[in-house]
């Protein structure tokens, strides 16, 4: 089968862009000598995650329980569950836990690590816990110049009902870079606060196991990873329009993009819509700090990927996608169009299998886990 | 079992107030003297549309071929799709309209049509057509003061392979307003424009059975629809944020929320996360026409759903959604908060199912159609 015999819109996944993107990052991550953890919520299929802990080991990190659940269903025994826990999910946690080597989970409040404790003394379990840190992004993590930070640390470290990992950040600030330097700057950044805080924690005889920083961005910019234990990267294994503004890859290594049909052509006013809106790219808005005309992803020709220029998806409705340009006049109703996403994250979450390609053969299709 | 018992992110569907706002559309549109043919995308469950069908002819609208099929294998026996189809939809089209009274389509293209007739002509079968006229959003649409709009539905009518049902527009431009007379103005557009193309195609000598218009917006404020047949609001059913900040409901009027956890607190910095993102709100940036401080939704109290000044919902990232203001002082790891979104439509899709309420009392468990 071909990608034209597909229905649309659909979710093509490029298994030799996706391997090239996979082997680049664990290459690049051994040079740097860390582990590699890689995030798998970019795709939440456990054969892309396989490609991707290739020559690693085999650790990942995943952003809900249930890509924990699936993951550990499908052998994967040293998982990360890297957003801050709600309560009310430990126990969850420990049961899917208890099934494999480890399923790591984090911290940023004292009052987490009191509900861990119960309910690990309830079940005669120890939580493996990382103390998130606040690396400058300013979402979840304590600030790890206060007080509270090396209370936190103190607490996990002396509790006989966690077991202590380390230290754990993630720049997603890197995302307003504009450019590969910025990236790098940050980067900078990421490792320096972390060094900074183990120091702290090491002149308070804190023994700080394994230092974990994040991101797409900063690892692909990063040359000196010292100090670090593991990275957790996890957009590079499909990139996407936004990582390309800001110089993660080129927008030849995207391997995820979204197959649309033409539906209404208006060439006398360079219009034309496809039968991909929201519901099959998301809304994200796109490196528009970079390319304020970025619009709602990029359209390239479904046979090799390369870009079309004169054409631009200007708007995203529930089901309709707006083109705009020149090039709406060489459209016709049911032109195949590829689209790559500005965030392929949100965009591959909105489908329930993706069709594998290589060139335009399909392969395979995975399933990726869904809901939470 | 209760809200308090749900795990999060969570989809949570008010039957109280969704009841509420299917009899007032029911009851306006009566007193309209229109048929109400609701567009079930928003929510895409059949317990829904057989809520917003009472007292009405039966008929419904969908977004996706998926929903066709599904609500027709659910009883439902008048449907239209109303999205322009891609021609190679069209064999699937006709497999699902066989079973049912009608499956009607809607072209704006000379082509589609020529693809229509070979199909029909194939199958032996009779398609019934809509022709989709732009009342001025620009999306898809023949321009109603074309020659090219008169030569289709002369085509449509003279066809032997198909059933010409009239004519369809969809005001969507009405979202634009800041107010609900701005609304009404586009309403009364959107009336007018249907009405005089409609008078262009009887000098034609071309009859036309229906005449089909659209939106919650423009439906809620209109007043007079004189030479209009038939109505496909869709987005009352939930009604958002969006629809309240342009005057088609109050913000108490909403029944559809997402309940989310808080994961991570910053009293000191005035700041919060809850485990809801942009996979459990969509990206919709909201009604920032009217409001530009609207962030990602409006945080409500999960009990009654009343308002909770102090907190804003300023971002949201795959899993995180960060909030931020002066009631972030009374959040803990662990407060449930419910969230109204910008965009229901969009918010509702994210979820395999939804939690039905009456109050906060689990009442049953509704499954969306989902896919294309």
């Amino acid at each position: 089968m071909k990608t034209k015999d597909l229905s649309t819109p659909g979710a093509l996944i490029d298994l030799d862009r996706l391997e090239h993107n996979a082997t680049r990052m664990a290459e690049h991550t051994h040079q740097l000598g860390v582990r590699l953890r890689p995030h798998v919520k970019t795709h939440k299929c456990v054969e892309a995650a396989r490609i991707q802990v290739r020559d690693h080991f085999g650790g990942i990190t995943v952003s809900t329980l249930a890509e924990a659940r699936g993951f550990a269903q499908a052998g994967f025994r040293n998982i990360t569950y890297a957003v801050p826990i709600a309560p009310q999910k430990l126990t969850i946690a420990l049961e899917i836990g208890l099934k494999i080597d480890r399923l790591a989970i984090l911290i940023d409040h004292m009052e987490t690590i009191t509900a861990i404790e119960e309910i690990a003394r309830t079940h005669t379990a120890v939580f493996p816990v990382w103390l998130k840190i606040d690396g400058g992004l300013h979402r979840a993590g304590v600030d790890p110049e206060s007080e509270l930070a090396i209370a936190l640390a103190t607490r996990l470290q002396n509790s006989p009902h966690i077991d202590f990992r380390g230290v754990l950040t993630h720049a997603g600030q890197s995302y307003d870079a504009t450019n590969r330097d910025e990236v790098l700057a940050t980067a900078q950044d990421e490792c320096a606060v972390s060094r900074s805080f183990v120091r702290c924690l090491e002149k308070a005889k804190i023994h700080v196991p394994e230092v974990s920083i994040g991101s797409t961005p900063t690892i692909s910019a990063a040359r000196n990873l010292d100090g670090i234990s593991e990275v957790r990267p996890g957009n590079y294994a499909f990139f996407d329009v936004f990582q390309s503004a800001i110089g993660s890859c080129s927008l030849d290594d995207i391997a995820f993009s979204v197959l649309a049909t033409v539906v209404s052509v208006h060439p006398e006013e360079q219009r034309a819509v496809i039968d991909a809106g929201a519901l099959a790219l998301s809304k994200d808005p796109g490196p528009t700090h970079v390319d304020p005309d970025c619009g709602y992803g990029r359209i390239v020709a479904v046979e090799d990927q390369h870009p079309l220029p004169g054409l631009r998806l200007t708007s995203v409705s529930q089901e309709h996608g707006e083109i705009a340009g020149p090039g709406t006049a060489a459209l016709r109703p049911g032109t195949h169009l590829r689209i790559l996403p500005n965030h392929s994250c949100l965009a591959a979450a909105c489908f329930e299998s993706y069709d594998v390609v290589r060139g335009t053969e399909i392969v395979d299709q995975w399933r990726p886990f869904r809901g939470w």
